[in-house]
């Protein structure tokens, strides 16, 4: 049997809890571990402050496979990941000399300085991996299972196509979608029958309001392929069972 | 001194972790959380399994004045959130007297079938208090510090707006935003000086991208209007002097 991989995450900013920034990233890495075959099982989002983050990344890491970061890898002084993330793994964050030289060349060529700022992201926690960043150069990181990537969407999205090719993936969670023109109430009771009598199946029922009526929106998600089809003509059967009744 | 009034959300269900369904709750309770002067401490978002929202609950409703839930209220056997949140306060989940009669009433003018689904949604932990729900009648509830609302973002909003106006209300967090055309990297030195030289303000730098081009959104907050726009002077200060050098 293929081993279950799951993921995290952290999303760190105190934009996002003000509302100033509506967050763009969560659905997108959503959507990435959902094509992976990883179950994401949580997502916190932080603020600006050591402790939160310190807690969050350590209660997230000791759970999942993987833990991933978006937010605070920047120049400035509220751009606390990596100091953050070092003191969660019990290490000094320092300058990471290959980042050093990277940033320090990349800056030399355009005539930029080099100043305290923009060596400021260099640092990382010791014994971190680089996370390659095609847009604006400043690696990301990663110890342990933990992955610290930017918060700004393009360069967010970018490192983590860097990072989805070199993580364990899992089995695929299939799902297919069944659209119900009856009211969760009218289907609420077989449905739950339905669920019961295929236990390697996760049968949700998501309600959507549109023009003052009331759809269905059913989702059957499984390993198997065969668990899958069977709970899907059973729901079929289902709503035509009802559907000529009423 | 005016009293800091925090809160904490929980978005309970497993179609916004698979990406699936995009969350579109968290950025609005921001929103109304920031009008109000309440401070916004912490998102998590949770699948639809019972450990893992009372986890959720019980960690966050112990550090902040009001915790909000939004998503899995509704009639089908994956809406676990009544009996997750009746679990997290130790109390039994039982039909409420009121909510059964308000929509045995509602479904019997309509001659819709008051079925054992349906009934699911009287269902609250023993004590709770109903929140309104002018959409679709089955009422959201709270218990302690805690609201528990529906993920359909039109209802969630309508029981928001129902809840808002009994809350405790903080000293607004007034806020200022200051366009630098210069990146992070050059100004982030003189920024964290600022910073320092301001403590009763919190500075944020966002990076922003585009067109291939870096630019900063700078914004200070503070609940004192005079240590607002002191900062707001000395950031402005800083960017005419390295608009004039360079």
């Amino acid at each position: 049997m293929s081993e279950i991989v799951t993921a995290a995450m952290v999303v760190i900013g105190d934009e996002i809890l003000s509302g100033r920034t509506k967050d763009r990233n969560i659905g997108h890495l959503a959507d990435m571990m959902s094509a992976a075959g990883i179950d994401l099982k949580e997502v916190r989002i932080v603020p600006d402050d050591q402790p939160a983050i310190v807690e969050a990344v350590n209660a997230l890491r000791a759970r999942v496979t993987y833990v991933f970061t978006t937010g605070g890898i920047g120049p400035t002084h509220d751009d606390i990941t990596a100091d953050a993330v070092a003191a969660a793994f019990g290490v000094p964050c320092e300058y990471d000399a290959a980042a050093y030289k990277l940033l320090e060349d990349h800056y030399a060529a355009r005539g930029i300085a080099f100043n305290e700022a923009r060596k400021r992201m260099a640092r990382m926690p010791r014994g971190a991996a680089h996370i390659g960043n095609p847009i604006s150069v400043a690696p990301g990181f990663s110890i342990g299972n933990v992955f610290v990537m930017a918060g700004v969407p393009s360069i967010f999205q970018a490192m983590l196509d860097n990072v989805v090719p070199t993580l364990k993936t899992g089995v695929k969670l299939l799902s297919v979608s069944i659209p119900s023109p009856l009211p969760e109430g009218t289907i609420g009771g077989p449905l739950g029958e339905i669920q019961e009598a295929h236990p390697d199946t996760v049968i949700g029922s998501y309600p959507k309001y549109m023009d003052g009526k009331f759809w269905t929106e059913l989702v059957v998600r499984s390993r198997s392929e065969a668990a899958l089809q069977a709970a899907k003509t059973a729901i079929e059967e289902m709503l035509d069972r009802l559907l000529q009744r009423s």
